[in-house]
């Protein structure tokens, strides 16, 4: 009931049925993880991945991004790299009621599947058709639904018991955004769902290696494998979703069928007609590549540089740093001396020095280099964190006492990047113009330009041979 | 601990430390398997997988069975399609302590290695190498084990949840397989188990459907997908099966930590040293294309058969027959009115009725124009089966009462293909050459002969070039 459901969703959205901020939603989802999948296109897990997987590309229909477009491979191996380069400096998009990245597996799919349609013949009855920006935006807006609302079907247990959330629902994103793509019909699209729902990738225990970013990515080969598999008629389980041994109750949820029922179908899957909520909505950026549980304190700490600067003071006046966090911030990211970028994701100390001195975290200041410089470490060293139950994940109170005594206070209610203070549009661009910058060079801003109007061109393919 | 472990065990595993009997059970279980694939390899759902993914294909290096080596893909794809279509008769081996079909996912990942690597230079530093049929079977046995034991540990819970174990662990077999084919080192082979443990493949929902086959063809694939990706140093955990959030306790295992460590490492991971059991030693063989518990049935009926032929009776003199079956032969296969060859297979009826009408079950008598022949159905209906809580899972009791009211009765203690009446080496053969007949046509006993030599080749490819 609820496979079919979706399905039918999923097979009767139409661009038009988009109200115009989801649409937005849905163009700076995809423009965040475009610069994600570009900035990390040159880490080191990205590199390996990609040398050991290259005696075995196909036919090169779909481009592998950071190349500018030039190098391509089978949309099956563009997916699973570009979805590793998107998640791999955790600096990329997060569904805050599931803690889901949702761009990453669904568009790491779609684009590899739209270029391969404008390039190929798909079928032997079907010319090579471009897909156009409004069709892609209704697919990409149709996989990320449908991934959202599987993910409140089984938060917060499935995630408790140490599954991946981002990848474990987004095979199944990533297939019905494929089949909506391609034009599957509803039992084909059911199928899809099926055999999407059979891969299972994603341990939390892959937290701090490569391997936490190849979770998105195989999670879009999953999916996009799915769909092809299910166009040509593979078949798959009816009810692969709620059935007693399907993916919901297999996967750890335990809220009972109805509760999972209810999410999975609440407002036809998400949104549209039914009037439930559409989760992409809910979607925000992150703005500082790391744990999003220390963004209030880098947040905090980076407003209190700019009153220093104004003030003319350095980190040498800082005598030292209390901060009052949320209880999950040292339980997650305690780290107070982090040896290298990796685990300096994991360490609340390490961002607020960054905050503090230069203002700014991106994936620079995560640079082996910078965590393991001593003026960095100076300030690291002078920050206190303790755990204060009355505050809320997005929030912190921080007090800077200068040397001589007077402080500095901030409390930050909402970091940048909540729901409350979303990255707007400038800030997003910003952070799209620094990912890039040294991978594209002087085609960064054709790049950017050409996706902010992603909605009005004919052939998606044409904006992907930029990036 | 326990993934290091593993690690160890397959890393210092070498040919000579395999006792004869060992060897000679790998040599069987690769015989076996290669019969499934190549006769399975004309099912539809190899041929729909092929036909979607066909446009994929990277450079010819592996091939896709049951072509006579005559149609290649990369060792990724082939290794799907064959693990699909050893996989689609539900005539491959089982590991009867777990229900694991062990060689499935090992065997298709390590084929396709081992072909790519004597076709290919992996390296820039190394040329193509042959693998010889002791490199090879070692590396099977080195799979199969570390798989089985996995089963070991989490079992039966985790099936119980709802996770087809044979894909499951079948993956990181495939996985450690490869590493020691390729000559990993110890640190690449636990990344290559972490890999390989992130990909959760198989949902028992998808039984009855192409689906099921597809697991094991993609455990394949994914556990040649870690030791690629392992090989060149991707990281993952260090712990993937132990963990706290690891394989082990998040699919579904909670038969807690203790005893999960004492059966993975249990004598080494697979005997050898420590004095363990070996897993393939309890590996058996199905006489018959379906679920293992209509075994019995088929076995006493087939029986019968034989006795009505000596006494020159035919199946219009039976008047009905009544079967006293272990108790999960109606919870799993009481399907009394099968449609096709597929929902046959869950019927005990069927199995029973072919048994009796042609003394044997293969997939000839699986396909749809068999199921639905009025001879066939008017001695599936005169069938009773009945759950006798004393008999054992290989056991039955069978009274066929003849027109006139004489009855012929057979009790059955253990089934054809059991561990104690095990499928010996000319009934191995019978089966091989009855599946690859249509398919392999002249070359079919060259096929059969090269195969039982695989200890003594010294270029497994040259082998696979027949099949």
């Amino acid at each position: 009931m609820a496979t079919k459901h979706v399905a039918s969703w999923v097979c009767d959205l139409q661009y038009s049925h988009l109200p115009p901020e989801v649409v937005r939603a849905a163009v700076q989802s995809f423009y965040n993880w475009a610069g994600c999948a570009i900035g990390g296109s040159n880490h080191e897990a990205v590199q390996i991945a990609h040398k050991a997987l290259r005696p075995f590309f196909g036919p090169p229909t779909a481009s592998i991004l950071g190349h500018k477009g030039a190098v391509l491979a089978d949309p099956q191996h563009a997916a699973l790299l570009n979805g590793i380069a998107s998640h791999v400096h955790d600096y990329d998009d997060t569904h805050l009621d599931t803690i889901i990245h949702p761009t990453g597996p669904v568009a790491s799919a779609l684009v590899a599947a739209a270029e391969w349609h404008a390039r190929t013949n798909p079928d032997a009855t079907a010319t090579a058709a471009p897909v156009s920006g409004k069709a892609f935006l209704t697919a990409l807006v149709a996989g990320i639904e449908v991934e959202c609302k599987l993910g409140l079907a089984v938060w917060p247990q499935h995630y408790d018991v140490g599954w991946h959330i981002t990848s474990t629902t987004g095979s199944i994103g990533a297939a019905v955004a494929v089949a909506k793509l391609l034009g599957l019909d509803h039992a084909q699209t059911v199928q899809a769902v099926g055999v999407a729902a059979t891969q299972v990738v994603g341990l939390r225990d892959m937290f701090g290696s490569h391997t936490k970013s190849f979770h998105p990515g195989r999670a879009a080969q999953a999916g996009l494998l799915a769909a092809l598999l299910a166009r040509q008629g593979y078949t798959s389980s009816e009810t692969p979703l709620e059935a007693k041994r399907g993916w919901a109750n297999v996967v750890g949820a335990t809220k009972g069928d109805d509760a999972i029922q209810a999410d999975l179908t609440n407002g036809g899957g998400g949104g549209g007609e039914g009037g439930g909520r559409w989760e992409i909505l809910r979607n925000s950026f992150k703005p500082f590549p790391c744990g999003i549980v220390i963004h209030p304190v880098i947040d905090g700490c980076a407003q209190i540089h700019q009153d220093m600067q104004r003030q003319g003071l350095g980190p040498q006046d800082v005598e030292r740093v209390d901060a009052k966090v949320h209880s999950l911030v040292l339980e997650l990211t305690g780290k107070t001396a982090p040896q290298d970028g990796l685990q300096a994701k994991f360490s609340v100390y390490h961002g607020g020095a960054c905050g503090l001195l230069f203002g700014k975290a991106t994936p620079s200041q995560y640079e082996d280099a910078v965590v393991q410089d001593p003026a960095v470490i100076a300030v690291r060293d002078r920050i206190r964190a303790e755990t204060d139950p009355s505050l809320a994940a997005d929030e912190t109170k921080i007090v800077v006492t200068l040397k001589g005594g007077r402080t500095l206070e901030k409390h930050v209610k909402h970091a940048v990047g909540s729901l409350e203070v979303p990255l707007d549009e400038q800030r997003l661009q910003a952070k799209f113009l620094d990912q890039c910058q040294t991978v594209l060079g002087e085609h960064t801003e054709r790049a950017s330009k050409a996706l902010w109007a992603l909605e009005e061109v004919d052939d998606v393919s044409s904006i992907v041979s930029f990036l």
